[in-house]
């Protein structure tokens, strides 16, 4: 198949060879970084194409922040960047997934992973979160 | 800390045990699928509070359709099912991880995963898709 002669439809998004990110009415697609090695799930964010376009011209994982309304470097603070080993695309081109390389914890709170709670399997209403 | 004594604010938001899902103005939650032994992301979706409230109840991950604006059961019609093993929440609970024992392909087009391409480093355009 010949991505560049149609790009726009669904089966070349899908199965083509041409990335044609996806972004939602607000410009942005979902970004998960994940460990390179373990595969964790680090941590979710959002990207718009500036984000994507200084992660893929760095290396380093960029993202839109919604509260705060501008883009950031993640680590640009902390120190703790992710540098990127891949980026992959899903089936429909609106979510990424970064391989990532962490220089420290992903989470603002120190944690490794943001995702360190779990619900307890154990709780009768279903609300009480334990340690992953 | 008792979370339940104040559980609005951020800290026992972050730091709680109780959980309290945030769901955007759509009334969504991001919902990661990973392969509870691989940890590999398998598919992203969304889900809205009936959405959640049905994959804790059946344990099997149901997400809403945005497109179709509508509840789903995973592998409803295709069999592939995403069994629950875990619900990781993230530390501003505002995105779910769904560790999950999938029946089969978590991809409608028959992948593993849906993140079956990945950039190819050694595009000059930095838009070429190889296999994941």
């Amino acid at each position: 198949m010949n991505a560049k002669a149609g790009p726009s439809n669904a089966t070349d998004r899908e199965q083509g060879d041409v990335f044609m990110p996806k972004f939602d009415s607000s410009g942005l697609i979902t970004a998960i970084a994940c460990d390179s090695t373990s595969n964790e799930v680090l941590m979710v964010a959002f990207m718009n194409a500036e984000a994507l376009a200084k992660t893929q011209a760095t290396g380093f994982a960029h993202f839109w922040s919604r509260s705060r309304q501008s883009l950031w470097l993640k680590g640009e603070t902390s120190g703790n960047k992710l540098e990127i080993a891949d980026i992959l695309v899903d089936c429909d081109q609106d979510a990424l997934v970064l391989k990532v390389n962490p220089a420290g914890p992903a989470c603002h709170t120190g944690a490794r992973s943001c995702f360190y709670r779990k619900l307890d399997h154990n709780s009768a209403q279903g609300d009480v979160l334990v340690k992953a």
